[in-house]
């Protein structure tokens, strides 16, 4: 039932650009000065969508891409947050209705949103939402599935980023995306690559949760041991799946572990020289580019997303 | 000495955009989103510049314009914080001396970021300096002067924002900036105006520092009685001068008075909302959105900068 792995074309990434344009925002590139000498960092700022990360963009597309007779069954998705966040407001913008199958654990910011977005929650444990993940399905939820990573339609919309970074920066030598389920670097990265695949395309994950550099490590795609939850609710996922695997594969050049300290100052450093709230998934990225291991820039660091309890980033930050 | 007070042209303010080009941010207009029936209010995210103000506009087209022979003496200003960062930037970015003459009890962060861009501080009172931008001569400064709002092309600069407004929100009907000396709305509004007559052009100022507004009442520029210090430091003047008047008075439609707590209120809701940091000033166009005195939407209010310390912009919003 679910239809094999197939690459993200770059003529599909252009059609989902068509597709998110009205509900999308283009966000911009700002440099991050660092003074004299400092390396050449610019921050894509996706913390500025309208839910606050950058899923909607794969919502968008996978909801203007449903049938007429698809959006009056709605939508589901499942999620810690920000993906359940960009089918909700996705669907809201279609008029059609949407269910979110949660992590109970999720950070109540992001459940609240969902909810005021119009989202039907179905709590569950990390356990069970995973298991949804990889089958697929979830008992008792119909109309569109829309899997928060491995969706053809869903990766397609992330990639939009990539062609807006391309143009923005045509002089960029590395981009750098967290890694959670793998959906974000795998859309930029089948973007990036097919315009420019001398540009090196890597991931960031925090020590507490780094499947994908560890099964870079085994050769094959693995389970991380010793996974730990962490203020980085918004990636760094348990395992990487088979599917996941081979699209990741095709368009990443590897993967940098940063210690949750050095993604605790990257939050930081991006409040203080771009005044821009990120939440933990969104700084790792840039704590990747600071460990010196991306190589020279000039290096693209996309913030993912800024959905966190303004006390905790206050907590942290300050 | 001193020129006369003239329009500032289309012509000048697109002249202006090519200028800048190189060192400024196009910044986004994102919306706010206060859910159904909310009014639309878009923000236009000028705490995204490289200094995180708007200043960097002006500076930037000021600094362009000058001869090569101009250049080598370099140039100076006056500031409370935000126009010595931008011209303390532009200058660094074409190799140029800069001085700033800044007000003693500027925040600790504007002073640290001027000094680090090269900048050469004379520090003074209050008074002092608003004797020296009333005077447009400071004793011992030589270079060109750059006036922090009474300057043709400095205004010219921040109109470009103008343009941009109108390019992203063509159905906006009314456009909010905050007054400080007043260059500010002044090139905004020159653009706006120029380009669509029938969008109202509104200031915003905090209780504690409203002379436009009290200006307006009485008819004449004054002085506002009963001045006081608080955290909206990048805005609020004491007086309205003579010519800053007749500048305002050709394309601003009037000005909103905002609380102290309304204001930290708008910062908040950029924050939960867009995840950017405002500074007192940036949010006060927002405030004054949110009063209901600005008629229907679609608003767009500028949030001019970010320029605060975290643990006090912390303290503010948490």
């Amino acid at each position: 039932m679910i239809p094999p792995v197939q690459p993200i074309e770059l003529s599909d990434i252009e059609a989902a650009r068509r597709n998110v344009a009205g509900t999308v925002l283009r966000t911009p590139l700002v440099r991050l000065d660092l003074g004299l000498g400092g390396p050449d960092i610019r921050l894509k700022l996706e913390n500025l969508q309208p839910t606050n990360a950058y899923k909607i963009r794969g919502a968008a597309n996978a909801v203007a891409k449903l049938s007429d007779e698809d959006k009056a069954k709605g939508v589901w998705t499942i999620s810690a947050g920000n993906a359940g966040q960009g089918v909700a407001y996705a669907a809201r913008a279609a008029g059609i209705p949407c269910s979110v199958v949660a992590i109970e654990t999720a950070p109540q910011t992001k459940l609240d949103r969902m909810r005021a977005l119009g989202a039907t929650i179905v709590p569950v444990s990390y356990a069970e939402a995973w298991k949804a993940a990889e089958a697929h399905a979830f008992p008792g939820l119909d109309g569109t599935f829309i899997h928060p990573f491995d969706n053809q339609d869903f990766i397609a919309g992330h990639g939009t980023m990539g062609l807006e970074i391309v143009e923005d920066a045509p002089d960029v030598r590395t981009v750098i995306a967290a890694i959670g389920g793998g959906g974000l670097i795998t859309g930029v990265g089948s973007a990036v690559k097919a315009l420019r695949p001398d540009v090196r395309v890597l991931g960031a994950e925090p020590e507490t949760a780094a499947p994908y550099a560890y099964s870079l490590r085994e050769g094959v795609p693995s389970k991380f041991p010793d996974w730990q939850a962490s203020f980085v609710d918004g990636a760094g996922g348990q395992s990487v799946t088979e599917r996941m695997w081979q699209r990741m594969q095709a368009v990443v050049d590897g993967s940098i572990i940063v210690t949750l300290d050095q993604t605790r100052d990257a939050m930081r450093l991006i409040a203080e020289k771009s005044r821009a709230v990120s939440e933990g998934a969104g700084a790792l990225s840039l704590a990747a580019a600071l460990t010196g291991k991306a190589g020279e820039g000039p290096i693209v660091c996309i913030v993912s997303g800024g959905n966190i309890d303004l006390a905790k980033f206050a907590e942290l930050v300050t």
